[in-house]
């Protein structure tokens, strides 16, 4: 690691370009589990990891593994990484900026031979967005042994099933979750990502510690009331079931305003058969809810089916809600999350705390080892998922001194 | 007309279903503008209109109009009449009961060798809904010689031009508006048609006067915010274009039931890209004010768009919209209303007096013409342009008997 923490940064942001250039489309960056891109950004990390001195490996998933050995061989691991697949025309360093910044550190570790008392390994998730067969941590779930196989039936967009496009990669689907990574040679996982929101931006901070994952769950919402002319029933007589969900939108919003550490939005909402001179008989819209905290996530949720009951009865509305997605949140290790506070601190900056209201690799890894991440400013408004997604070189550069002293800290466990 | 006005009703009734049989598809009713269809059921009505003693001729548009002179022969004529086109899987008396309910108070007058001091034309106007070539009064206009050109450059949805479609019809769209009726001939234009909303159904009344058919205009609104990750960024740092469209949507309702004689619909919501775990970017909207009055209405769109401005300021979001249709009110003939209430008021009658919130042709006729139109109670919730619409023999039979006494009247103007 050169010693000017911008230099680094500037290293990484190149990086971050050079890989992106690895995409499915010319026109945007878009890079999907197992295209000729991802091979190839694949093969791209794995030769940066060579030359970082690590060893690496490809697992059954298309995960790229790369190893730098501790004081003493053989010693448990870091393990720090994140995913390289992206989704459909995202932002390129969305997954990508936290295989880099360990890299660099690892680089550095190597340029001076420094070797630590435990391993270092940089994992390159092969898919967590899953934008190919809508899956959803399909490499970190796989990494742990912890695949679902019915998820070889599916197909993508173009018809080719999961097996053939593991086939086609010179990938074996009956050994995906063969051999899993044994958690016990793991001393803790921590995942350096962009925040993909617009607090550190907001507050003028490079680094954040994340203290939890947010769980969240999703509804599909159904209003049913009774369409009708436009010009001939009186307001009066009307059941009109998109001024019903309307108002039921308001209630969503005004709950989730109405404590911290939870967001509420509704992203979707269909008027079936509208047009502009017919009263709605029926729509339709989701709900998501999303909180670090699953008893204010859970709280909010029983009072906005009980708002949308009331105004339903009001009204004179049927409203039907379906559950189409559900996740608890996820704590962040209480002493990975102090060493790493340290470590911002360790560089004169303020420690800022803040959960993650998206989901990441370290959900999956939380359910085995302790893990922990830390956030980078994202810049733009805080867009992600966005081919207007950024990062400063200055902040890359400072997520990679924070992480290096992470990496060092005596509160991380080793052998 | 027997004597019996419930048998008079289910003859109509009868009728109606018969007419309902001409039908562009064997599934459902739709009845377009020329289809083999139409021409069969304008055979039906002319066949119709001479056994009840009328001489029939069809004109350019292809409108079935029969006459039953008046005991002075070539005495201007009260002219009675409405569509007999259909919206696609319509209602069979929308248009049709105002054509079925004055032929039978001349098959009357004839089976009585009764002549009254003016003659009566039973006009079948050809095309009212437009939904071939998406026109509005089509027929009605070119009766008047108000046709306009630009429409023969149309299409219709299987591509056959509007042209070609009046040559297969045996019609020459060179003289669709050639030969217009003189208003000088006519003493007054009376429509019976179906309410197409619930009020009288809901207040126990076959009957109503029209007072006035709403005026109204249609808007697209456009509301522009930030798009945003549905977990990261916080509620009070969002831009969120639905939530805002939703207060929007609330803010019409609210001023639509704040004044009499007002309605106010959002048929059409739309969130640009919408998607569950994304707050949305854009989201747009139609709203649709009437009102018999034109200054409530106006008054109503001057307090709608500056909620609208207001909600954009207060949640840092754009709103811009654009006016896509706009038509004044027109006011029923002041003392073809009183003709009318009179006529009810000697069935026993009460006289419920009530605007018309759907447009007709008498809005057309009403530009040349004294016009007044009488409603007659819709059954199955007041539903309408949709298969369950209903109206009772009960309710027919009245209104035949109410139209036979208006036109009999000495407030009606004769020759």
């Amino acid at each position: 690691m050169p010693a000017d923490p911008a230099e680094t940064g500037r290293d990484i942001l190149a990086r971050a370009d050079a890989l992106a250039r690895h995409s499915d489309s010319p026109d945007h960056y878009t890079r999907t589990w197992l295209s000729p891109a991802h091979r190839a950004a694949a093969a791209q990390l794995a030769a940066w990891m060579r030359e970082a001195g690590m060893s690496v490996r490809t697992d059954g998933a298309g995960s790229v593994i790369g190893r730098y050995e501790g004081a003493t061989p053989g010693a448990k691991a870091i393990v720090t990484g994140s995913h390289f697949d992206s989704v459909r025309n995202g932002g390129r360093y969305d997954g990508v900026l936290g295989i880099l910044v360990p890299l660099a550190c690892v680089a550095g570790l190597s340029r001076r031979g420094e070797r630590l008392a435990h391993a270092v390994e940089v994992v390159a998730f092969a898919d967590e967005e899953g934008a190919r067969f809508q899956t959803s941590f399909l490499a970190s779930r796989a990494f742990l042994g912890r695949f679902d196989p019915a998820l070889r039936e599916r197909r993508d967009a173009g018809g080719v099933g999961f097996d053939e496009a593991m086939r086609e990669a010179g990938l074996d689907p009956e050994a995906i979750a063969a051999n899993p990574r044994d958690p016990a040679t793991i001393a803790a996982y921590v995942e350096v990502h962009i925040e993909q929101g617009p607090v550190l931006l907001d507050e003028g901070l490079a680094l954040g510690v994340v203290t939890a994952i947010a769980g969240g769950t999703r509804h599909r919402v159904r209003v049913a009331g009774a369409a009708g002319h436009a010009g001939t029933v009186p307001m009066a007589m009307r059941r009109d079931a998109l001024a019903a969900a309307a108002e039921m939108v308001s209630a969503v919003e005004t709950r989730a305003k109405a404590a911290a550490n939870l967001v509420g939005t509704v992203g979707l909402l269909e008027v079936k058969d509208g047009t502009g001179n017919v009263i709605p008989g029926e729509a339709s819209f989701t709900v998501d809810l999303r909180s670090g905290e699953d008893a204010v996530r859970e709280a909010a949720e029983r009072d906005v089916f009980a708002a949308f009951d009331a105004i339903a009865r009001r009204r004179g509305v049927a409203v039907e809600s379906r559950r189409t997605h559900a996740v608890r949140a996820t704590a962040c290790s209480p002493r990975l999350q102090e060493a790493l506070a340290a470590a911002v601190a360790s560089l004169g900056l303020p420690v800022r705390r803040l959960p993650s209201g998206a989901g990441h690799d370290a959900m999956v890894l939380a359910e085995a080892v302790e893990a922990a991440m830390l956030f980078v400013r994202c810049g733009a408004g805080g867009v992600s998922h966005h081919p207007a997604e950024t990062v400063s070189a200055g902040d890359a550069g400072l997520a990679a001194a924070a992480l290096g002293a992470f990496l060092r800290s005596p509160g991380v466990p080793a052998a």
